[in-house]
């Protein structure tokens, strides 16, 4: 979309609508990627805010540089200038954790509010970097770290701040979603399916963060704390990867009445927080089985509310920036209120709100990925007289109940597909059990366990 | 669900966790019935907030009186008591136009701040009252008042500020949306339905206002005014009843990949606002269509972050009273900031920002509610030679374009159902060739007209 400001204007036009009382909210942009360049389409283009972009920091301003933006920015490869700068608010959006936390913790300290797309330095050291912007009389943002355009972290945090929320669910990586979308759809493999979703841009060349559900368990944590009010490590979740599904699974799922999806849910229960990233079968009929492509979507339980739902684009420059411009506009306003009452010498010192009084504790419970659930277990097996009865009374010495077991007739003897559910039981006895079934000599490869949802 | 504060107990046991130095925040309700009642509960139950209720007015108060309530909360009949006391926050869940509307003057003009969940009140005069609030430095907070317990108020205007919003469509009315849904799955008359509902209680004994589309246009109303920017009349948005419908038109709409949903939409396109309140065929691939019961939904679409989904429970008094606590929250918060960083004297004055400096102006643009769109006319008729040649030319004057025709063998004759879809074209097109068309002498009944969306 092209910017509707003349090329080379000047940055006077930004603010034309705000009165001369009215002092410009100046804004500093670190990283000029896709989602850099998308916020600052954004401000060039919404022209009814008082939002004034001052600095772009990027690695090689020359090749970055571009001629739809006003003159007057300035285009910098130095954080010190920056930092030095008259910005009220630093927007990082150039990711990876250093030298960012660095700099973010500098701005912080040289009092200038931030807001980060950054999910993995939210994650890592989020309750350090909000205390500090605290006892800075800062504000630190983050809302674009989780689920891109959806507005998730506000709706937490302001529209759901009423409840008492215990669960959350999502589908928080958009390359995962695509991947099992056309798996499921074209019956190819995992291998076929990503090598398209790279072809297409929905993959990166490296897709390990990805894939291993890393990048959703980053969201997740992140979800844990603003949701659930648990501050955990985002090492203490467990991550499963979406490569050993493959068509088959889709088909044995669908018999279910369930597609596969990587779900992320955290759950708190008896003062322990049950949190997994892993392939899940999800029925058909929840939220969670219809989002398609690379959408996102969450889903937050609250013990008053009952079930909210949040959908929409988990990524992209444009929706990405979107949430990155509200935290900007969250931040401008808070900025501008505190001004506004407190007396002019104390103005100048920005004094923005610690905003957690009236916000329930953070605990920080033990984290356990045991959940209670039905269980999709998915054998290959050299065919042999007794398989079914050797699986069985381990699942039985184990006192888990077996719920259904499928096998087609006219597969390979040498690698045959069987199905077997169990009924609702813990994790943990179920992959106790796996341990010994997969020692035994029928088996080709170990077995594939996914909950049932 | 029972309060876990013991019956009777002090007011003391809702601050505990709160510093001396905080003072609580002092809560008066007006109105005790199911969401009243449920903001008490919540008040009571979530300990950790540092809000305390100090007032509930009712009629009757005698007969309203619960002992799960701190003693020391004063109950009421008069409205007086609650203006002149120290409350800050004024909660209306009392409902009606009058005397709603003027005790919600009095209270912001006796400097507290209020928190309504009353649809009517905010669509028939929200700006007024966010006006005075403005003047009298409080605020009013309404998020209550659309889709209850779904934060789509504070998603609109906090996580989705940095978006431009140009489309908002949603289901709004929990009642419209359980009934046509009973009528899909059950293949029941119209009548059946509503009966149906009214005796479960998802329909009232009046429900002239679900029905008719009054309740949702109050909505929309809001919607247009916080997403879109638009303050616009609710009586210059077009509401059409969903009782016309029929279980036959679920069947045709099926054999068009289709269901029907009463759906309110709103649409800034060239200076004017498009906006309707109908029954509609939509996709049976859009969330619209997977709205089960009397869920809510709301798709916000804007310029920069494409489509976002909020859906929950869209009443109820739990979920309702979520939606007020969380606006509770929010203002006591800012009245916190704002005490903290004013200087004392000020202090006691309360004053809250207006929170207008970096929104977009609000707009009053020409409502119409002729989109364009593909549409469905379902017609009964006395069967006889010539009738799809009459309707055709008719049509064809008009330069509207068939898209289909289905007429099944077997009918009756003298009550022949004919379905004829048409291609996109405006609304006002079709409404004057209905015109024509209704005067036609084989027509049992006048044509009844959904748009396609």
């Amino acid at each position: 979309m092209p910017p509707s400001s003349k090329p080379g204007s000047s940055n006077k036009a930004l603010t034309r609508n705000v009165g001369a009382a009215d002092k410009p909210c100046k804004v500093a942009l670190i990283g000029f990627g896709t989602v850099g360049s998308s916020v600052a389409k954004i401000l060039v283009e919404r022209r009814n805010t008082h939002l004034r972009l001052t600095h772009i920091l990027n690695r090689n301003v020359a090749r970055k540089k571009v001629d739809w933006l006003p003159t007057d920015v300035v285009w910098t490869e130095n954080i010190d200038d920056i930092l030095s700068s008259d910005a009220d608010i630093v927007v990082e959006v150039m990711g990876g954790l250093q030298p960012t936390e660095d700099w973010v913790r500098r701005a912080l300290t040289s009092r200038k509010s931030v807001v980060t797309a950054n999910k993995q330095l939210i994650a890592h050291c989020g309750p350090e970097l909000i205390a500090l912007a605290g006892q800075m009389q800062q504000q630190i943002e983050f809302g674009a770290s989780v689920a891109g355009g959806v507005p998730v972290i506000s709706g937490l945090h302001q529209g759901l701040a009423g409840d008492e929320l215990f669960k959350i669910y999502g589908i928080l990586n958009g390359t995962c979603n695509y991947i099992l979308s056309q798996i499921e759809s074209n019956g190819v493999s995992f291998a076929t399916a990503l090598r398209e979703a790279q072809k297409l841009g929905f993959a990166e060349a490296d897709p390990t963060d990805d894939i291993d559900g890393l990048d959703a368990r980053a969201k997740l944590t992140i979800l844990a704390r603003v949701a659930l009010h648990c501050d955990v490590a985002a090492s203490s979740i467990v991550a499963r990867s979406i490569s050993p599904i493959d068509a088959l699974d889709f088909e044995n799922a669908s018999q279910l009445g369930c597609t596969i999806r990587q779900i992320s849910r955290a759950e708190l229960k008896d003062d322990r927080l049950f949190a997994a990233v892993e392939p899940a079968l999800v029925q058909l009929n929840s939220p969670l089985a219809r989002v398609e492509g690379s959408q996102n979507l969450v889903m937050a339980t609250g013990i008053y509310g009952g079930e909210t739902v949040f959908g929409g684009h988990g990524a992209g420059g444009h929706p990405t920036a979107v949430a990155v411009v509200s935290d900007i506009l969250a931040i401008a306003r808070t900025n501008e209120d505190t001004t506004k009452h407190a007396p002019a010498k104390e103005a100048s010192a920005k004094q923005a709100p610690s905003r957690d009084a009236s916000r329930p504790r953070q605990k920080s419970p033990a984290v356990t990925a045991d959940f209670v659930t039905r269980h999709y277990l998915r054998f290959l097996v050299k065919d042999r007289p007794g398989i079914i009865a050797s699986l069985a009374s381990i699942l039985a010495k184990s006192e888990i109940n077996i719920l259904s077991v499928l096998q087609k007739p006219n597969s390979s003897k040498s690698h045959l597909p069987l199905l077997i559910t169990l009924e609702e039981c813990p994790t943990s006895l179920v992959e106790q059990a796996l341990e010994q079934i997969n020692a035994l000599d029928f088996m080709v490869q170990p077995c594939l366990h996914l909950p049932i949802l």
